[in-house]
């Protein structure tokens, strides 16, 4: 019996037929799939389904509806609100053994991949061809699991999210039938974007198996840069200027002064003052670099920036974005034996400055450490809450400041999550933002996974 | 009673009570909304309602609900694929009374308009701020009309179709309620993606009567090209090249060698000759323009090009997308009496050279002529397919060259419809396209209108 009072003697047998050893119901291994990393309890699926191609995924999921038990993908669990946990029990598809790069082709700056494909390993494959995939959410995430939080992370400013770059995908229904959705045409108008109703559903929907990925060229020139500001104000506005002239920025990060002493500390940020900070980088011909770095340098300059600190060799730009990477590490040296957590406020740029400057001060308020990262280019940040795991009365005040800044974002027209989803975590506060609109995504969830069977408790909150 | 049999009575008395005389019954006016531009017979709708404000629009949907009358929203009847024909007869909601521009923002780039705004209102209005919309599908469509159908054309290759510049909706339900989707963040990973559900839904599953909108800073410079080739192959071949370099086009278009005879003959553009050509446009600062223009005509030079004729103030310019939105009359002028339609396939582009040759090959068979334009940049492009209007079997014969186009791109990896749509007249082939898929978009269509009213008998065939 699992915690929903299925009896899954028959559904194991007919798992353990078809898969053998690739299916798993060891403690160890269904605890491995019960979170992700957030700070959620371990809630462990009732087994671990190992599948090698789209048909055994198939096959999978029509013996679990048979028996309507849950299905919960899993890419390499590194989603953050609580995504993958097993709520109401179930099977945990990791996708790790679909691993395939089916297609690439330089021509259409396009590839196919199966769903446990990461983006490092698509990169590695890819690099040769003179191409890249630029979505960089920091983790090695799966390109699956990428889709299915609609994720994107430092370069989307230029190169899109997961909406933007996911041209098809092939989709296994709660039903367990197959389904291939867009395609590799650039455009069509041809029905419902079904593609885009997948990217960011979170599994509740089907199960992705493959994806068809639009590619793009390594740039000839790629520079970084760092910019130190008096204020936050004087940074934010900045970047407003920058991307109102179109200046086509590949990242444009913020580190507020905290994150900035964090990650002076931890990464040996040599030279650099805990000041707000914009970290950047640009993509082009050495002509249209040395452009984007020269009229940025003027338009910090007349906002009080100090002078652009280019790093260009690759060594330099590594170490910059290695420690753009770890700032949630770096935040959490600067106070020892305390967790973290972050928020995902995303607002449009012209509240950006007035959305983080009455967070820093409702912060401020709670009396706890609260340093601020931001992919600011698109209105995008996260503010980490550190707290004490053993202060229950602290944790809850932390987890009162993330929703106050959740609904902050609302207030200025923005959203609850730029990129880590909603899964189990943000559910409380999908009404707030949807409204009526989300009675169509219920009925939309209701018509496609009528038996609930597909991640059950995440994403859309019951009526 | 009305064509499928339904008494309208109380249904009238209802609309003219609260519309007064913004609820037309007359012949004229009822045939002026009963079809496109495309070739379809007019199916007049019952009447016509002239809604000021998206509360009429709900109240004349609830009306419409509670007596099943099918409704059809219409902009100002520029689509193609039969997409307002009033099938099964109804109401036609004509949104050219909701044409407020509601807000824009210049730090945002971004605005939020009526559905019944034009693309050129929308330009004229923000023009003085420094900004533009930069999709162009040729007619001045409106943007609720554009978003219904997925439409992009010229600039889409840099600036992307409505699928991408859509930030958010308001929607009426098929039950009269008013949704919001999205908003004005720049990304979100909130749930499921419901405007990209709507966007390219041609009416079928509620109406959009606001969009919240990107808009783009004016470029500093504008410049536009011409190039012309000894084969369509090398024209192609450049395209691909351009693109793979990660070369900005703002506008990159084909005309083969018939379109051009035709477009000398018809927009007088001395000079070229009737070889296949390429327009282009090039959007940016003074340096990034010239570079492009130099690396462009470096690519073009190696693959059999003439020399980049560039046309450097407006009024050029002007006169060559002129020439070239004029493409489908100067078309027509190549057989006098003859009608037209155009075809829209769009494939990866490393096929687009053998779909358009193998489509050459065909149509020459044909006995009918048919010239060539393209937005190659998205390998999208469209045959003209001229036919005599009194002769039912060049009819015939047009038909099924323009089926054969369809799925002949379907053949190559793409799509039976880049930006036009399916309407009515391409329902027979959707199932080409999407197999197993149109099982989930019946399912989304019954469960978001379950009776049926919204826009009946188009995009989605039934089962």
């Amino acid at each position: 019996m699992n915690k929903t009072g299925e009896d899954l003697t028959a559904l194991f047998a007919s798992l353990n037929a078809s898969l053998g050893d690739r299916f798993v119901t060891s403690q160890a291994v269904r605890d491995a799939h019960g979170r992700g990393e957030g700070l959620h309890d371990i809630m462990a699926p009732d087994g671990v389904a190992f599948p090698r191609s789209t048909e055994e995924v198939a096959q999978i999921v029509r013996l679990c509806a048979d028996h309507k038990v849950p299905i919960i993908a899993f890419g390499v669990g590194t989603s953050l609100e609580g995504q993958i946990q097993a709520l109401h029990g179930g099977i945990s598809l990791d996708m790790s053994q679909m691993t395939q790069i089916l297609a690439t082709s330089a021509a259409d700056l396009d590839c196919r991949v199966e769903a446990g494909v990461t983006r490092e390993q698509l990169n590695a494959h890819i690099q040769s061809d003179g191409l890249f995939f630029p979505l960089d959410p920091g983790a090695n995430a799966t390109l699956g699991g990428m889709a299915a939080t609609r994720a994107s992370g430092t370069n989307a400013v230029r190169y899109g999210t997961m909406r933007e770059v996911t041209l098809g995908l092939t989709v296994v229904t709660p039903q367990g039938e197959v389904i291939r959705t867009g395609g590799r045409a650039r455009k069509s108008s041809a029905g419902y974007d079904l593609t885009r109703l997948y990217v960011g559903s979170e599994g509740t929907l089907g199960v992705i198996t493959e994806l068809q990925l639009r590619l793009f060229g390594i740039p000839e020139v790629i520079a970084a840069a760092v910019c130190q500001f008096e204020d936050l104000a004087g940074a934010i506005e900045a970047v407003t200027v920058i991307l109102q002239m179109g200046i086509d920025m590949a990242r444009i990060e913020l580190l507020d002064e905290l994150q900035m002493q964090a990650s002076i500390a931890y990464s040996k940020l040599d030279g650099l003052r805990e000041a707000p900070t914009l970290f950047m980088e640009f993509h082009g011909s050495p002509a249209a670099v040395d452009e984007q770095i020269a009229q940025v340098g003027e338009i910090v300059g007349q906002l009080g920036g100090g002078a652009l600190q280019q790093a260009k060799v690759q060594e330099e730009r590594n170490r910059l974005w290695t420690a753009r990477h770890n700032g949630y590490w770096a935040a959490r040296g600067l106070r020892p034996g305390c967790e973290a957590f972050a928020t995902d406020a995303c607002v449009p740029i012209s509240n950006l400055a007035a959305c983080i400057t009455e967070t820093k001060a409702e912060a401020a308020a709670s009396g706890l450490i609260c340093p601020i990262v931001g992919h600011v280019g698109d209105g995008n940040f996260h503010v980490l809450i550190l707290f004490d795991p053993s202060d229950p009365a602290e944790r809850q005040r932390a987890d009162a400041l993330a929703e106050s800044i959740a609904l902050r974002a609302l207030h200025h027209g923005g959203t609850i999550t730029g990129e880590h989803g909603i899964g189990l975590h943000k559910l409380g506060l999908m009404e707030a933002e949807h409204g009526e609109a989300l009675k169509v995504m219920r009925a939309v969830k209701q018509a496609l996974d009528p038996d609930g069977i597909m991640n059950p408790g995440k994403t859309i909150p019951a009526a």
